[in-house]
């Protein structure tokens, strides 16, 4: 269940080493306190083996990247992969620039990573090697309904087939595939893309999951993806007249602080094909 | 009127790319967000032309400036410029070392600029290659007051009509003028000063409000002014025993994501000359 | 007393220039205007040795250092010593990489600080060459506890001595030591851990404390360790229903921000000894 994964990551601590843009990094640092992770950051080149090294896995976002971070993520990325740590890859931006697509196509060329977790428009371009990203979002023809879920479970599956990867397709409805199966998932509420970097603490969460979840990972990933929405549902319930998006974003971190597995397994919402 | 501005705003979700400083960058585009816009960040100079050109315009602060990120404002300048894109400059400290003052005029002098937002230190440095700049706040020598109110407008016309931007200076009393009008805008909280940021939020929205309203740029500027003054009183009288600064800042934000063209026409205070 | 100290800050408005990590800069920019203090933050070289010379002192803090601020670090840090201006160390996962121990090592040799503040594990590092540094966070192996205070105090006087700096060794109980005296400090809460930052906002505030009380530095740093823990504590009595750490987060930043003498007075629990 759901549930065990997040006591995993409660019992153990996992920490995880992110090399991830300077726009979020602060939510990545207390979502991954939240929920039961320990944060560090680095991205320099001298420094990042010594810090993967000591940690359970490693976050890549390439969502502020320059050159030295580039070099510090193909650093990083090799020591994880002789360590086998969890490695994920959340590729910001792939599609809307094309050292983006670029540094994200060569990533995956070189690192093994366990988990790669986008929204759709990053994912196809990874994929398909097109894809039309509206700056850091999905663009509206690429996202997935109910109406095309069927071929986009199929797409996410070939997806992880063929990156080896464990494929998290986040939008209004996520996906989590690995080669055999799909987790279709609804949670979360619209007013979270109000919010800058529900996506990247995802990233982060998920990486953490991951590492305290060894046997189990396509489920961790899954749970963390529930565990992301469910918290913006409680978070949305908790809010008080005059409220907005800053504050709604407090309520996103405080509902992942206080999960439980119980409220975890109740509230998560998703089957699996 | 100011509100038709910000309803052009939320009506066309215009996409702000911004090379900012890494202290307030996450404010940056949850402001962003919550006024109705979208906010990219990039600031490597391999990426952002590419960037630069799927935005509607361009927000250039130098709060932390560094050569990498001076070379990336030069070039996404240029790009924005080539494609009649909006360009804003925040010339943070500019007067507290060389290398802000000189980068500051440089990118005047090659960028041209729709929008320049700073306190009156600042602006007086870019005008007068002087004014005392006491880190990054304005030099209490240096203040619009009602006092001097006559001539700082004649000021601000003037900086306006030499550099062709519309200056945005910002304190006590506000001006946006261009070399035709002044708006004189007596929104806002003395206790804003005690957040990091509230500048730096402001020029990423007024560049979304320019974006939006290409037409009316100047009234658009004194809007985004006059919405950011607002907020800040509103979520004044918000607070709560035993608040402070930091929960000011969500307040303030969350009014800036709550407000409507109604409230903003209502609760701007501004006057033309 | 203490709230003398408090209230020199506030009077004074020191003006800190803060070298630090890109992880907390918001928080430790908010938490200096939350003091009474004033914040800068450049790290690029060009740029440094100007922005040190306009303020009161210097904060320099290697959480997530690179080769171009690791300069920045010695060149500023050169500038403050030959103005004779107060200069911080905060070395944070000093013993977790080699870069950073060997920066802190370089720093320490080269720099003349006024206070070096961080977790046991990275000054048993800095003073030993040794330390199991768990990431950014101390190893329980090292942590200061009602048994081993006496021969911890010695250590914590001895390293004073030794780097003629005031040694500030935080964690559940926390030490302020200069060469004769150390201050023995149970303020707190152990949910402060479960937030990002709080040891890089204390450091930004013990600077800013020192520059205000220049005959008296070893009290001032005890009163903003005391000031910290304090805030930990009344932030965590006005925690509601359903908060968690991201709230918490805000709720001791406003907690800093309404601090008097008074209360810092009445609630600091130190022992001199």
């Amino acid at each position: 269940m759901l549930g065990n994964c997040l006591e995993n990551v409660r019992k153990s601590t996992p920490l995880v080493h992110n090399i991830t843009n300077y726009v979020t990094v602060n939510d990545v640092a207390n979502a991954l306190l939240a929920c039961g992770g320990s944060p560090i950051m680095s991205d320099e080149p001298e420094d990042v083996a010594d810090i993967t090294t000591i940690c359970g896995g490693l976050n890549i976002n390439i969502g502020t990247l320059n050159k030295r971070s580039i070099e510090s993520m193909f650093v990083a990325g090799a020591k994880a992969n002789e360590l086998r740590h969890i490695v994920l890859l959340d590729p910001v931006g792939a599609g809307a620039s094309a050292l983006r697509t670029n540094t994200a196509i060569a990533l995956i060329e070189k690192i093994k990573f366990d988990v790669i977790r986008g929204n759709i428009s990053e994912i196809k371009t990874l994929a398909l090697g097109s894809g039309t990203t509206k700056g850091v979002d999905a663009d509206a023809a690429d996202i997935v309904t109910e109406e095309n879920l069927e071929p986009m479970v199929a797409f996410a599956k070939d997806f992880a087939e063929k990156t080896g990867a464990i494929a998290a397709i986040t939008g209004a409805i996520d996906l989590v595939a690995d080669a055999e199966k799909c987790y279709i998932i609804r949670n979360g509420r619209p007013e979270m893309s109000k919010i800058t970097g529900t996506g990247c603490q995802l990233s982060g969460i998920a990486t953490a999951y991951a590492i305290a979840n060894p046997e189990n990972k396509t489920e961790a990933v899954a749970a963390a993806v529930c565990l992301m929405g469910l918290a913006g549902e409680i978070g949305y319930t908790n809010m008080q007249q005059g409220e907005g998006n800053s504050t709604y974003r407090n309520r996103i971190m405080d509902a992942i602080y206080n999960m439980d597995a119980e409220t975890l397994n109740k509230g998560a919402k998703y089957e699996v094909r």
